[in-house]
């Protein structure tokens, strides 16, 4: 199947949903670096070129090349045919509406994750990273620059923790692991928000809380699509206890897919919360026009009577013996006070006040 | 069991649903075309004659035989009798309110699939794709002429990409993957139909919305029974790699079931997204329906009692001794101007204006 | 267990709803048929006497023997016992009241269904339909005469078909392919009676269509009872290819369960649409009472300022200074209609009129 | 684990819901009925001493132990460890908040389920009823005398009915599918109940009609927590061909297995009955809401402009011509007849009247 | 995977809802209580230093060791490397917001549930225990002081019971046991509140009862996410009949088993529950509007027209042959009252009064 990458924005288009995605990921050029390390080594290029990112390796040490951007077919597909991924891979690599999943091969294992993390302006992104894991080696592909990647660099860099001393399988793990740690920070955002549109509920809710609502519940049914594959991928990573995931890294994927589990859980929590806000929100509507409506019948309805008897006494026959005797008025005046106490009473009895 | 073709229609017209069907299939004649190739050869017959279709072929190519209509039920049976197809098998080919489902014999697979096509006009099409799988031939009846293949006759003429070098298996994978990819054009229309309805939603929704939203929510129960069981057609394909299905082309049915798992992930996404605009909708109403009883409430209990009180003082009683007070009338205006100010901020304080 | 025929009629009533259930199975006399056929033979008693159903069989043909009519306990306990059924199965042919459910035994297979169809006068009947399968003779215990076997009867007397050329498996097999290909008819007239209730909803929605669409829901419940436990009846017929039911009855089988779950695919869709159809009335009632408030709102609205001038102008003051002036009545119904403009334009402006 | 019987209170207290249940079981004397039987003996001892219903039995006769009242822990304690009953077994006959289940054990099978039945007041209790089977021994620990079992020891004395000649395994068969037959009697009588709310809900809908409803809701979740499990320990029952239950006795719990399914069917028809009525409840809510609303508008929407004429005519301005125009008065009443006119024409054509 | 405490309580943020959980762990030292016994042998040490919870234990009895308070990393990784736990379980016991699970090792097993007890105050607490056993000692680590093992203690001490002769496993068995028996405690609790809000639903629902009802909600679905993965690692546990667990022990896990599911079921039940009520509340509000409307309706439509009488007899036109007549006044004073009367009657036939 030659798709082309024509096709592909098309895809992304019907599929994306209330989150930014990089659907245009032809902005910027394509950056490769490498970092090659075992427990006492440690080399690091941030812009590779060419000759660098496709030279043969031994397995001595572990090389992590990462790809920062997609969109240049060539270069993906240069790397992709060096490290004998199957040409399908390669266009998937660049497809980026992808659904989490993994493939196993004989040479390989290829993971494809959705990473999903806050930039500083508060805008959330969806980026699609591919992950492909051989004996001594670990290529992640990024739609662009930018990612969740930094703490495993940092260990990397500066030998703190297991990493230097493990495989490249664990540095597989340790990758999809930071994507899944910036699932909870995306998590506690939306937390928070949920929180701030809950005070709102009580103290002001006008119409646009709705919006809000609604733009939540979408982000949940999109969070939702990310990490149910998502456990997916993992769990069949830890089940399948290949040449490429050693037996010590099984407990660590263990304990990732708990992790996972726990973020789907939170998710669906968040679901619950926002359909019960929102069962809030509507009998709060019902009550306020309850409230209103009976304001508006004791009201009228104090007065309905009242106006109907100054309108008696403001006809104008000629023979209207009341309109002269002397204290009729104030006895009208008495009489209207006194209706009206009737009904507060009975308003009071039926606990409408 | 012999099922005449009367009674297809009888089927189809209850379980169509909010889709043009070729449900009358009997307009224009079969057309039948073959396009036998191999990787240096290539020859197509557009308009093919009885001695064509039915002749034998050797393995040394593939011939892909396409039926477009499939009234005919004479040409159909021949050509199935011809190919060993099961009577079951031609009669369920004609009838074209078949699920999608695949079958297994010795000699070929048969799988129906449905093609989702929108035409120039804008109109969706659902018709009935049945594909015969045997060593080197490929034969696909189609209830009418119009279909989704033009990629792949493209590039069986041109020669481009694998296709020409790859078996019968990769092109009937080929076809149900033209067929699926088809599925994201039609979901993209929807998704922008989706956008609309929801942009109108916030600026004016009036009550055609919702008969918008009800068609689109049909729609989606529609496209759900086309593709659910799609799914496990091309994942009972994808597991079982007999003789028809080469290991190398494996992997591509099941990149294709990832994207058939992508139609549905996003047809649920989009039965999601319209019931909460559904929701949206009625909460809406419910508070417009507030907006206007407020609006009631504050000007009828503004002027309710200002009226009672011009209406005491054109009672007629002889003994009123206010009607002589010099600025009584004026009075009276302050008096109701004090009580209209008096519920104005009443009404503030309730948080109503 | 010795259930008496009397505790039959006590479970039915609990279980039936909202279709008439030949609950009183009493009336009419039990008529049983008897026909024998092989390719070349055909024999049929249209009313047999005991002698003739009782009668030793032997290989060479196939004979169905039909039982309208199971209150006469002692007839199909004398039929059961010929053919070794288990006492408690002879119960289950006269309780009226199973579901769909199938039996192995070694002699013989036992499967019970649900025969839906419809009387001239349009009522929908159920009824139980108990078949006795064994190696060359087929048995049905229907609740009373009248079914929807007409159509196998017609192709045994003919000899169309592939019937007269098959076993006794073929033959059960008819039977339920005769059950499930009315339910398709059943579904239809139910389809129909949706469009009917669909175009009622937009043109005129009385609180009568609620009562249709609760009917309908209802009977969908039934269906659905009747339909999925028959899935699982004909799903494992068709995997349990014992001595009873040959390979190459096989494929018919699972023909017969891709329709069942066809009917299944229908109900359910039906179901989704008739709670579509309730959304639609119940936001069409709101929509509606909306439409009545606004008209209120703004009728009321312009008038009651109007009024409380008319009332001011009213009042009986000695000294209201305006009431000399020349124009002043001419003046105020000027106001009377600047206010009225004035709010009619603020209504435009808000969107309510 | 030692749980004191204090402790059982607890539980039931906090599980028990919307029926009546025996938490309070310390009323009454425990009392021990013993029945002995084979094919010729039949030996009853409606009360038996402790040197009874603890003495050793030989493999001729099957012993039918019925415990009545479970309150005294020492009486259940001496005959579970007569019978080799484990001490945790032994604390949950006396704590009668189990759910439904079953336990396998070397020598003998042990079954709690719940029996529901109703006492001539209509009242409906549900009590928990522990079945111990071994060799040639059935023990029935109740919580309370009065239960359903009398046509159980009917077919016994008369030795009507297969049991007499039948082993303990089609004892304890027969006691659970009186229990089981007993739900049909209680779900029949929920039925009348459904009906008749059926009946008052179109007739005179009151609020008081939506607390039965909801009562019902309740009793059926009640209902399901009964049957469900049941379902589980009849189908593991009827699994296990252990030496227990002879292959015989299989049929008859297979085919109890499916007069559980029934009940549980019936229960779920229930449920969706009742939420279905729910619906009909609110949306006439609304109906009359509408009609309500829909009568104050027309009344109030036609005498507003009326009384606002008359209000006008009512000013006293000194200079207002109209008022001495000759035939004025009777104009302006046509007038009013025509606004009125005019407005309920326009009534009319909105479909209001 | 090295996970700095810092980013536990990031975790815990994200996921803990509507109750206490001990997020802030820090409080208090760290106290580490030590017994030993065996049948005829009992020491406690309530606050043990190093030397004595670190010290090596021989076979000859079971040793329990209980940690309050996690927060000192330290002590529990020397307590935790001392056992041969994995580095990642080390953390996991310090990260407090974790799914109950279960890990199998061969040395030991480790299980992580959550605690939930009610305080004196009324508060509700969460608190996650993690139990780690291996051959014999159990070593259980609590987020701080104050738990629901005062039970176990108290039979330990005492000897009641089976647990001083029981095992290792026992102990570990008895403490989850103690935690489920505690959320029926917690159950009870929410039970009583919901019965009381059903109580105030009937006599006086107010808005804030539905905060009352969505706070239950809540507190439902927090019980949900502890009960749910509690009842797979109880399961878990039952099935694997290790080396840890004795077959002996195998009865009580089922129990507890059991135990778990009716916890589950009691809290579905209240989830079932809880929405009913809503239900009741929402169409509650509908009924009360509906009463209010009525009210309105019937009070304003029968003094509308009776005002109006009164205005055009307050008309003031010079020729109103009415206004002589003598009777005139009597006369419009009984045609109100007939009017009223009239719509009392009308009111009456339809029903709303």
């Amino acid at each position: 199947m030659v798709k082309e990458i024509g096709s592909v924005s098309e895809r992304s288009a019907s599929t994306d949903v209330s989150m930014t995605t990089s659907g245009n990921a032809e902005e910027g050029k394509t950056e490769i670096a490498v970092i090659e390390y075992n427990e006492p080594k440690f080399l690091e290029i941030v812009s590779a070129g060419e000759e660098e990112y496709l030279k043969d390796r031994d397995a001595s040490s572990v090389t992590w090349i990462n790809v920062d951007g997609v969109h240049d077919f060539e270069i993906v597909k240069k790397i992709g045919e060096k490290f004998g991924l199957h040409p399908l891979l390669i266009e998937d690599i660049v497809n980026t509406s992808q659904r989490p999943r993994c493939e196993y091969f004989d040479e390989h294992v290829f993971a494809t994750v959705k990473m999903i993390y806050s930039k500083e302006d508060g805008e959330i992104i969806s980026e699609q990273v591919s992950i492909l894991l051989n004996k001594n080696c670990v290529i992640s592909f990024q739609e662009r620059k930018g990612d969740v990647f930094d703490i495993v660099r940092g260990k990397i860099r500066t030998g703190k923790g297991r990493i230097r001393k493990m495989g490249a399988d664990y540095l597989a793990y340790s990758l999809i692991d930071a994507v899944v740690d910036n699932y909870f920070k995306v998590l506690e955002d939306i937390g928070e928000k949920i929180e701030a549109i809950e005070e709102t509920l009580i103290t002001d809710p006008g119409p646009e809380i709705l919006q809000s609502m609604h733009k939540l519940k979408r982000g949940m049914i999109f969070l939702r699509k990310a990490v149910w594959p998502l456990r997916e991928v993992i769990s069949s990573l830890s089940k399948m206890e290949s040449k490429f995931f050693k037996k010590s890294t099984g407990i660590y994927l263990r304990d990732l897919y708990e992790h996972t589990i726990q973020v789907i859980d939170t998710v669906e929590t968040y679901r619950d919360m926002i359909s019960g806000m929102l069962d809030i929100y509507l009998s709060g509507l019902s009550n306020r026009m309850n409230e209103v409506m009976k304001f508006l019948t004791i009201f009228a309805s104090i007065f309905i009577p009242l106006t109907f008897i100054a309108g008696v006494y403001g006809m104008n026959f000629h023979f209207m013996p009341e309109l002269n005797w002397k204290w009729a008025y104030f006895f009208v005046l008495g009489l209207m006070a006194a209706v009206a106490g009737t009904l507060l009473i009975y308003f009071k009895r039926k606990n409408w006040l």
